[in-house]
């Protein structure tokens, strides 16, 4: 981006509801370079945070037909009037060079509704950047006044967590399992998931469906019960994307259990503790950032941890020896 | 502490397997005080990193039997001439004011075996000092000569996943679950066991632990298969501690599970990459210590972070404010 416009004036317009501007705003805060972080940070500050979207995390592994299921659920929602914003957290895509949404004719409809935005996910990010970049993506889909932000990612692990931390509900879409067929179900994703969508309950699968659903719900039940969950959640249910069935009930699981934690106050709570944490990490990675942007310290750190891979120091006296370099002691 | 021995005499004290000696070590590293953190650096740059235990985690709730399983498995691997060290951890103790192995009559044959050692969690500690503390343990013990050293802890979430991120093993201990009963496994253990122990499974228990058994190892085939597993891994079994059946076989999975993971290297890898972890984490502790004893930019985090929870500003804005006041700049 070689001209920014003023941040104040970029705030006013996505705040109007400009979808350029919008699509201008996430570019900045997508960028790499110093000028425009502080660009970034001016436009974060003249938007503020009044808005409020439902967020919702959405994962699933490729083949679960989930550009289906986000195609039908998102026109569901516009055709009920609702501004939907759709955006994608793709660490790998850099190595696999295929980003998730990269490809909006999957969801054709969807791209061309006046009512929704589809944010494809940039070709190239740091993993370190994407829960960063992600975050404030979503707070400008907010303060452009979205009442749903779907924010997709691929089922890995670690965007998970990420996602789960900036999500209000997180839903995991599983197509059916054949037989004895593995299901490819990362462990510890399951942990975060407030609805299970099974979807293709269709057709020949149907009934391959409605198995695969049992036997989740099953898993769900074996696990302890956490705070922020109502009675009966979470739980497993089946869907069609394809034949838009079960999703006017998803959304109803959805409505119930964000209005459950709205008036438990546990929304609040959860809201309060992302962003606390989110506040914590930006202050640990930059004063990484300050450490490494250091030539001597990098140098230290170098030296330290090749020592500690070797085997030649224990990682506690390695570190030791990198702080006390820091605060200008002898190592 | 008043006063501490030359780090480098307590070092050659506790590599000839002096006990008490590695009980003033540990309680060394334990300790908050600054003199003895730079006596506990010089300790373990004295002791090298030349000896390896087989670090085993062990997990499981109160009521599982926990203490009888480690007093039977103990004993079992002393009878064979090993040397066991059991470690705790247990975040929690200072707020439920009891220990997991404060009560070392618990484990009374073991307590006094020459060949075990056994070293309760300290009554108070911070949970970020809990991580570098045992770990410093840990790496006491094997300097020690441990052939293996069983890291235990309660079950509550955090304190596992920092359990695994120091374990070569780790095994999660289950009770029998009665009909509909709920079995209170947090979600996201599951996704760290090597080993699923179903105990208790004598008496009247034995058919309810072998129908939880079949429960969870059907659980654990929903869950995707992880690079660090042979085949059939992970698994469940029944043992009783009571009784001391099943926990010779539960031991020669272990074995062969250590095996496999150090014919193929995995072994080595993980343990890179634990060190490599704990390095960096510890660098990143200190420096967010050193950010916290300044009290210039200790007033601009607290400012930064309430105006975080009154929702005046995003985080990425006031985590960009500290970073600014730090670098010297106008926030």
């Amino acid at each position: 981006m070689t001209r920014n416009p003023a941040p104040d004036d970029l705030a006013q317009r996505i705040r109007a509801g400009d979808r350029r501007a919008l699509a201008k705003g996430i570019t900045l805060v997508e960028s790499g370079r110093a000028d425009d972080r502080v660009a970034a940070i001016a436009l974060l500050t003249a938007l503020g945070t009044d808005r409020q979207a439902l967020r919702i995390g959405l994962s699933g592994t490729p083949g679960v037909g989930k550009s289906t299921f986000i195609e039908s659920f998102g026109l569901m929602l516009t055709g009920q009037g609702k501004r939907v914003a759709v955006l994608a957290v793709d660490p790998s895509s850099a190595r696999s060079g295929g980003s998730i949404l990269g490809d909006k004719t999957r969801m054709d409809y969807l791209a061309r509704d006046p009512l929704a935005f589809i944010r494809p996910s940039p070709s190239q990010t740091q993993l370190g950047g994407v829960a960063r970049r992600t975050r404030e993506a979503v707070a400008l889909c907010e303060a452009a006044g979205f009442d749903i932000v779907l924010i997709e990612t691929v089922g890995v692990g670690q965007s998970e967590t990420m996602v789960a931390q900036m999500a209000d509900l997180f839903v995991l879409l599983l197509a059916p399992a054949g037989g004895d067929e593995l299901q490819g179900v990362k462990r510890g994703i399951m942990e975060m998931a407030d609805l299970i969508l099974v979807n293709k309950a269709d057709g020949d699968l149907k009934s391959q469906a409605m198995r695969t659903c049992a036997d989740y719900a099953g898993a769900l039940r074996l696990l302890r019960k956490r705070p922020q969950d109502p009675e009966d959640f979470p739980k497993a249910m089946t869907v069609s994307a394809l034949e838009q069935h079960g999703l006017a009930a998803a959304w109803d699981d959805m409505q119930h259990l964000a209005n459950w934690r709205r008036d438990t106050g546990i929304w609040d709570e959860v809201r309060l503790a992302q962003v606390s944490y989110w506040f914590t990490e930006d202050v640990r990675q930059g004063l990484v950032q300050l450490l490494e942007s250091d030539p001597a310290l990098q140098d230290a750190m170098t030296t330290a941890k090749a020592q500690v891979l070797s085997g030649k120091l224990a990682p506690s006296v390695a570190a030791a020896q990198v702080l006390a370099a820091l605060k200008g002691l002898a190592p």
